[in-house]
């Protein structure tokens, strides 16, 4: 059995990116941007009504404050803000999930946060701390091996270990940076065959050839790509086929 | 019986404004800035965490999206995105409410949207809407006669009138609008007698010599003036002296 | 000869939303978005390179700043402030004119605030006098009658009066409000049509089929609609082949 | 002869921190805030109006975009975009300052985005090109040896280098960062002291005792700290005491 997340609700006012209601259709777990890089108040409203509706679970995408950057921008944050600012994000989304009869079950953090914190442990115990904060002892999502989900463990939260099937992986298990050539996989075929090999195999073919092992309880499509919606439902397709379970995690 | 409420934690990252310790240790309900107009997330944290230690009651003091305006201008939002934003804000605050032990107790605009909501039907019944999504039926502060308070009652929320100790009032009862001469009684006695009548008389003296009669359940003393905390803690001692206990509203 | 003006650059960050290359091929004018509804600094730039490349002339579209709200909030900035903003907005603007070899040639204020000063004579002379303040003594672009071009008249400056060739007209010569049905006209031949009517007849047919005199030196084909650009071209192309120059107003 | 420089205009809104009247009486060049850190349109008019009226120097305060941290959060910005972003400010304060009948006369980073470029080559380069962008061979302020002074010349713009009379200095000449304890210097005395040192001898004395030489052009008093003004006033008696001509750099 596997999770299927992504990224939702990340318009804000006038603009739209992701189609959060095609992607519903698809996933099993919603990371609804918070505000901070994405997604304003009348957006969080109505990815949260159209996840309940669905039964699809509703997460906390939180994020640096950057709407410039769409939260891509790395950033120098004190601990102590950073914490503060993670569970404000956490608690402005709970009120909509709460309203639509549902609840924030999750945190992953976006982009440059989500980066940083696989390696820098003081920004990973900063953003587990606000989790804390934010009450509910809500399970964190990350890449496996990271500071952040190390954290989690430590504070005795659920961590929750996710992989991407259109990311290169290194033969090492990380994945290839984004400004590399061959990063991000678009062949769409190729993209649905290794969300099968990670959800089947618990591995992936790195850039080298070689197979390198996986262990995710969450796959992550991503939202704001041309097509996104589409993968999203070849990949559950091609699950379901295999006879894996797509379900939200425990 | 009659509550005291200010406008708190109304710094926001470098910038700080209100006295929030001083202030906190002379009014029982604190009216917390959620982000909009002023109060950045280590604001409300610090914030919540005092007002609990010391037992006073947290608001939630909702606003327009407007830091470069400080939440002074009227602004045409649509009813569902006010209600949303209301929502999203009460949310915010609720976390470190609940982080410190305590709850949102109760709802009141801030600045322009105050204003704005004492006579548009519209944008009251939008922040009715807003508490009410963010649940608990919270009680909301206003202005006796207001379009809020009205909506409040409606949707079956508790409405709480209350009087400005430093606001001059016309003879019909309502606040002399700021830009007129007079409209804000600087002279700290002046002040302490008009918290006097109030609360003992229920009434106020208007400025052509009349009393007009003003029922509130509880008074507003300003945060953001010099001598404010002051101010508060010599209104609260001539309340306790002539009898009138001082208490969060029920 | 009649001017062709569009909404440009209206993204921000990560979303795009105007189709800027292909309006730029259509259009004598672009209305630039300069940071406060839309806008960065690197879509600004981007913008003011392709226009200055093309012969397309720079105009400043200032807006109230409200990033949620794309501009279309109504909002009450006090004049001085106003003034102020007005002229940061078209300063940070001209930096990348003059960088593109050109300059920022005219000033349009958009959405509500364009709306706005059509009636509220306070505002249109704050918007005048942040254009007075940015220097170079810009024409003012706005609706024909509106208090703004009044200002700007009476400022000594250009005033530019236009016409909406997808907008529908009372028989009063003033644009049906956007909330009430068939204000936008949406059929392509019907915006094609009407066109040619502002510029040959200098009139348009109101909704209860009479005709109504418009003077315009520029058409206003919006740019953040499906099929904008080709609906530009077409515009221009019609134009052209009834005889009428299509260039930027003097 | 030595300059002396102070950042100005850091309030926003509602809210204040410099005392820009009296700091204006005490230094040759005003840093003003552009409005990413601190600083709104209102705020830099106004200072750019006094200081134009007194004959001070007014050079761009550039930032990073970050109000909630004061533009004290180190950011990955993309080198194109920061590029953008300094132009952008660079032009809004132009502006201002050429309606007060002056001109910005040199660009000074601010906070993270100072102390990034004197390492970063990157970024510092980006500062550059937008500095290039925005016209005028604008001089650029900054720490000797640094990453920025280095490619302003590179540039072949003028490189200022200055000196902090409130800092502590490594004995290698760079500042000891201000999370260590004595980084700043507290004691009046001795940041006179200390200022004449830098313009007298061209030299600083150490955190161990030894004499460290700083070739400075400009020295910087800070002006968000309390009693800022007064120490500008005695740091400028004290240069004009010893002989040392106080004005801005050629």
């Amino acid at each position: 059995m596997i999770d299927l997340n992504a990224d939702l609700g990340e318009g804000f006012g006038r603009w739209t990116l992701t189609d959060d209601d095609a992607l519903l259709s698809a996933v099993t777990s919603a990371n609804v941007a918070c505000g901070f890089h994405a997604g304003d108040p009348s957006v969080m409203r109505r990815v949260c009504d159209l996840a309940a509706a669905r039964g699809v679970r509703i997460g906390a995408q939180v994020s640096y404050r950057d709407l410039a950057g769409f939260g891509r921008r790395a950033m120098d944050v004190p601990a102590d803000e950073l914490a503060a600012e993670t569970a404000y994000q956490i608690g402005a989304l709970r009120v909509f999930a709460q309203a639509a009869g549902a609840e924030v079950a999750y945190v992953k953090p976006h982009g440059a946060l989500y980066n940083r914190t696989v390696h820098d442990a003081e920004q990973a115990a900063a953003v587990v701390e606000g989790v804390e904060l934010a009450g509910g002892a809500l399970p964190v999502l990350g890449l496996p091996g990271s500071r952040l989900l190390a954290a989690a463990e430590e504070a005795g939260l659920t961590a929750v270990p996710e992989a991407f099937a259109d990311r290169a992986y290194t033969p090492a298990g990380t994945l290839v940076p984004r400004r590399e050539p061959g990063s991000v996989v678009t062949d769409e075929d190729a993209v649905v065959r290794r969300a099968l090999a990670f959800a089947v195999d618990g591995a992936v073919e790195a850039g080298d050839g070689t197979t390198v092992p996986v262990a995710a309880r969450s796959l992550c499509v991503h939202g704001d790509t041309p097509g996104a919606a589409r993968i999203a439902v070849r990949v559950r397709e091609a699950l379901t086929a295999a006879g894996v379970e797509v379900g939200a995690f425990a």
